[in-house]
């Protein structure tokens, strides 16, 4: 297969253009964003959706997040990704698989509808985590583009996979929110650097590879500027799997937990990595163990 | 001199009641804080003033500290601080003396008038810098109260000292604002850990030692919360030398420049460091080079 983003070569940084649309056609679904933001999301490359789940709804996930981070048994899974330099938790990998509740989540239509309409077809899950940002401790992610590392690093050919992130605390100025660049998604940031074997099992603490370099950055946000989100528990946003993101340390008391999920088109599977490295495990990079998700019923 | 803040000792961390007043009687000054607004002052521990410099006045003082930041003689003095790995500045200390304009900032009376109300007497200048938060590289600033630090490293004797921010740029939430717990100025957070000898060397880079422990921090903010500064250039944020403070991470293509001053009483000056420490050098605290400062005429 072709390689068209070619990232970590030998060669300078570079911005090349994104060759598939943002919003594909042809999914079905029962529900979905309206046409007008719809055209937002294709726009901006993110769009947040307040009050997609109520207090009750949250509160569920949030504990089920909280009780698996306690569990001795979670902490010792490879799934348990811990911050640099403490046994502090960072992330938990394969929640969708590992909890109960969170099982649910995808299957969700209030969720799953948003990724079909936006994929274009029948989807599954290409990672999920919950991602714990603690009071005080919770440390920063840079920018990046998850599908710079997913096309290196698990061979993922296309852009045609959504990120979808169900916010379980308030997140405001101080906390860490997700801060996202509008319309970065359109431009491919070619990184410099070449990935070491195993760049995993350092790269999910701090990402020090697949970064892109700051005069792509600086001309990216340049007219656009950054946007952060603020905002209640029970919200979503939704971004493209190329929009560049960050967000800062948690400086707060407030802890920022969030559950992260990845849907990925089915007509978009994993080849095997580029460049010929070996592929991330399983619990990082669903490659063997894929379903295609059918709604369930909820009651809202 | 009794030592009645005593912190980095053999012992656990402590709350300590402030024995200070915040807002000292008895200063003489034209202009200042309305009552309204030093009441807010002495409960909060900060105040934030709006518009105190007009755009022209700014842009003088930023483009003085951008020249600065350029200029090899300054890089290569021991004023300047680098961020921790790399040849970025992280502070240029000594800016009241080494700038043209900035030598006339503390003795503007928006500033030094405000300042003498609050300590009620007459002040000069203890330390002064520019911050310099560079887009994408700017490092996070962990809680810390002032005057921890200048009490136990430099032997100011009493809290009757006020930090002075001007704020160059606009402070946004993503470029990593100022934040600070209210009320806080009223308990001195005695830190674990011993001092090593210049120590300031590392912690003007990356403050490990006189950390608050994270349980006084949950405390003091438990009911307060963190109040984010964000504001526009020209504002003024004067806050207790006590009042802890912290600011995340630039991870925005914005700058995040300030000039912080701080003025003390001059019925506060620095006597021998507790514990035996060797003072720390004068254009970090200033001991022998002591000026009463007097107002100049400004043009507003």
């Amino acid at each position: 297969m072709r390689d068209f983003y070619v990232s970590r070569r030998d060669r300078a940084a570079a911005l090349i253009a994104r060759r598939e649309p943002v919003v594909y056609e042809g999914g079905e679904y029962a529900d979905g964003l309206s046409p007008d933001r719809l055209q937002q999301y294709e726009q901006n490359g993110f769009i947040v959706l307040e009050n997609v789940f109520d207090a009750d709804e949250v509160s569920i996930l949030r504990e089920e997040v909280e009780a698996m981070s306690r569990d001795p048994d979670i902490r010792a899974r490879p799934e348990a990704v811990r911050e640099r330099g403490g046994e502090a938790l960072r992330s938990i990998f394969r929640v969708h698989e590992l909890g109960k509740h969170l099982a649910e989540l995808p299957r969700n239509p209030r969720l799953l509808d948003v990724a079909r309409q936006i994929l274009g077809s029948e989807v599954y899950i290409h990672q999920s985590r919950a991602n714990i940002k603690p009071g005080f401790r919770g440390k920063e992610f840079y920018w990046h583009s998850d599908f710079e590392t997913w096309h290196v690093e698990d061979g993922m050919p296309a852009m045609r996979a959504v990120s979808c992130s169900v916010l379980l605390n308030d997140n405001n100025t101080c906390n860490g929110p997700l801060m996202l660049i509008p319309g970065s998604h359109r431009q491919f940031v070619a990184c410099v650097g070449e990935t070491p074997e195993d760049n995993y099992l350092k790269s999910l603490r701090k990402q020090e590879i697949g970064v892109p370099d700051e005069c792509s950055l600086r001309l990216l946000s340049e007219d656009a500027g950054v946007t952060p989100v603020i905002a209640s528990p029970g919200s979503v946003i939704f971004f493209d799997c190329n929009t560049l993101h960050s967000s800062a340390a948690n400086l707060s008391p407030w802890p920022r937990n969030n559950v992260f999920m990845v849907y990925n088109s089915v007509q978009n599977m994993l080849v095997e990595p580029f460049h010929g490295m070996a592929p991330r495990p399983e619990h990082i990079a669903a490659r063997e163990h894929v379903q295609t998700l059918s709604p369930i019923a909820v009651h809202s």
